[in-house]
């Protein structure tokens, strides 16, 4: 981990505090960790950016396993120490009260189904993809999964593709965590070998979504 | 799929209003669909149940991707034809205003955590190697598979088993939606090959949350 200021750890393995300012435990080439620092941006919430290799397996250290025993990156400290894990939590704690997040129970309910989509049924396929063929050296050792992948990936943008011809964000007229969550893999999906060219709804809505006020491009380091 | 009254489609995909209730597409073996089941039942909402049977296609059928266009079960169609996927979407839609979804921000963000970790970090190795070992007969096409994903199953069984020992319920002193989505495949985890005995404070925490009012056995079809 590289930091100017690394947070230091207590015995019940949160974080001493140490500012106002949320602490975000991140890796710059992560889809997922841009997530929770574009809310932040957006709700004009200064943060300290602490860059973790997860090549180098700095998310499975007992120190960063006291954080998140989960394992993974993003981690967000709070300003009073207490941590939180998992991409879409985050852009639910921190989009509460903000527009991204609706108030109408059903726009609302339809947002939740979109996290839980990107996490179960897009993030597997896209990033992982996009992880072993352009971070991790793994074309060739996983060419038979990158193959199935690739497909359920594919399977997982015709749902999107889907959704954005009819409506100009996914949730409807307005963009709400939803657009934030699935653009974080699909804009850089064809890294990962993925060709957004039978996608015209999508390719139309990477640039609606650049657009919106408060986005910032990955990565974003506060 | 088989019901009494099966909904009518209309032409945009979603379906005729015919009363008042719920209607919930399902599979009885899956505990994705058994927590909308058991929230729908704690809130008091009656609603109609429409077995799908997945390893029929019946989830894949032309008509049923009007109402899912990701082809998946439990499908849930709100009293007013509007439909919503995804499971843990639904416990938050239903159970929203309830005490199963705290309102203290940081135990909201904490249910929100384990929603995700149980999507992400759970159901694709607990409940994917059960349903290949006990309903899809694929014990030894997948043998391979199944190795690694038993491995990262115990994985996430050694997450909760860590919080469990910390306190009784996943997010703190009282029962959460949080408790629902990981009690779904964590109970029937045995089905599966996965060994609850190295998991004392698992299996205390499986008794407690049978113990929780309204919470009804799976499956359960209203």
């Amino acid at each position: 981990m590289s930091a100017g200021q690394a947070p230091v750890l207590v015995e019940d393995g949160s974080v001493e505090r140490e500012s106002d300012m949320h602490t975000l435990f991140g890796n710059s080439t992560s889809g997922n960790c841009w997530k929770p620092a574009v809310m932040l941006h957006a709700r004009g919430l200064p943060f300290r950016w602490i860059e973790v290799d997860i090549l180098k397996g700095e998310s499975r250290t007992p120190e960063f396993l006291k954080l998140n025993p989960n394992g993974r990156v993003p981690l967000l400290v709070l300003p009073d120490g207490r941590t939180l894990a998992e991409s879409n939590a985050m852009l639910l704690h921190l989009g509460e009260g903000s527009a991204w997040l609706p108030t109408d129970p059903y726009l609302r309910a339809k947002t939740y189904e979109w996290l839980f989509f990107e996490q179960y049924s897009h993030e597997p396929y896209v990033a992982t993809v996009r992880f072993w063929v352009r971070y991790a050296g793994k074309a060739e050792e996983k060419a038979q999964e990158i193959v199935e992948r690739t497909a359920r990936g594919h399977a997982a943008l015709g749902v999107m593709e889907k959704a954005l011809s009819a409506t100009p964000f996914l949730v409807g007229e307005q963009p709400t965590l939803a657009d934030l969550a699935l653009f974080a893999y699909t804009h850089v999906a064809p890294e990962g070998g993925f060709s957004l060219e039978p996608y015209p709804a999508i390719r139309g809505w990477l640039e609606r979504v650049r657009a919106v006020p408060g986005f910032v491009p990955m990565p974003f380091h506060g």
